[in-house]
């Protein structure tokens, strides 16, 4: 019985797994002590099987009789995902999408320490961004290594991207890149690479409300 | 035959239609002229059986022996996403992510006209941002009407979320927001949301990278 749970998960599981739990923070956060694989599957326009499926590969989901405790489910999840260990992150690009995600995002929520940000211009480095101090990209590899910080996001200029990302892998400790220039970015296969373009949410968007999807 | 070719792309699908559409062009700047369903789906982490499925939907792919032809698979996947069509899209909130999105999302490549920007701070307001001027945000409903304005994004503070949600509905014309503020939108059913939580792509990084997916 227990096969199932201790199985690795995919990554599709694993990126709807966080995305239900921004939806069940919301119904905690509102009083609501129980959601239905219903409620979670209308989000994504996904079906309850598939919630259910998900929800599955979880220990201890709270599951009830027409739904699942949101406390207990909220805890599974969190649990799963490993948002107890804390993950040290670095922002490369302080420019407006570097500094609206260092100002902006809950890391701390989630078990992620943001602990480096970087940039070359001279008129950035040494003002704090969201909490703490950036710092010249030129001491990047040695700041990596020092904090430890093994997840990174790329918020430079597409010409710069493959420069900074040799880098990341150069100072080792670096697991995971999150990517939001255009560029594709070579890397060794250890290193986890996820491509954020944003205009693909607005192809999206645009593609279905013509559709009135 | 035409059956398969005609019917309605799933939400999923489109999504990695969008993602294939970007890789496709990356391929053809370099100047590749091939593509495999390998090639594909390495990006994703998902199979080429699931991307030949994706791909069946569509009219005259470039099915080659060992792949796809890159150019008209490109143009295969613009028909269908409807890119020749151009939607008119407003930002609403013009901080650091509002107008990082304004100044570098390559809109008009896409189908997508920037077509309005709006803020409640004085000190932006009648400034150029991404090319337009800043108008304000009490004249909202006024310039959706007048722009034809069919798709908006929410770049504002949660608090002030919903309070625009209402204003993009009762204007007519939109039919679907983007919301990048932490807030849940209440809407009618006939309006597409799409939520946009940067924390998830972040969590799903240090989730994969902590296990060396």
């Amino acid at each position: 019985m227990k096969k199932s749970k201790s199985r690795e998960i995919s990554r599709p599981t694993a990126e709807r797994l966080t995305e239900y739990l921004l939806i069940l923070e919301q119904h905690l956060s509102c009083g609501n002590e129980t959601i239905s694989s219903k409620e979670l599957s209308d989000v994504f326009g996904n079906t309850p099987s598939q919630v259910r499926q998900d929800l599955f590969q979880l220990e201890n989901t709270g599951r009830i009789r027409h739904g699942y405790n949101v406390k207990t489910l909220t805890m599974a999840i969190r649990n799963r995902l490993g948002l107890g260990n804390i993950t040290n992150l670095a922002i490369i690009g302080c420019g407006k999408l570097g500094s609206a995600i260092a100002e902006h995002v809950p890391f701390s929520v989630y078990g992620i320490k943001l602990a480096g940000i970087f940039d070359n211009h001279k008129s950035i480095i040494g003002k704090k961004v969201g909490g703490i101090m950036v710092e010249n990209v030129k001491d990047l590899e040695k700041s990596l290594r020092k904090r430890k910080i093994s997840i990174a996001t790329l918020c430079v200029p597409p010409s710069a991207a493959q420069e900074v990302a040799d880098k990341l892998v150069s100072a080792g400790g670096v697991r995971g890149i999150l990517n939001y220039t255009q560029k594709r970015l070579k890397v060794p296969d250890n290193i986890v690479v996820r491509d954020r373009q944003i205009v693909c949410s607005f192809m999206q968007l645009a593609f279905f409300s013509n559709q009135g999807v």
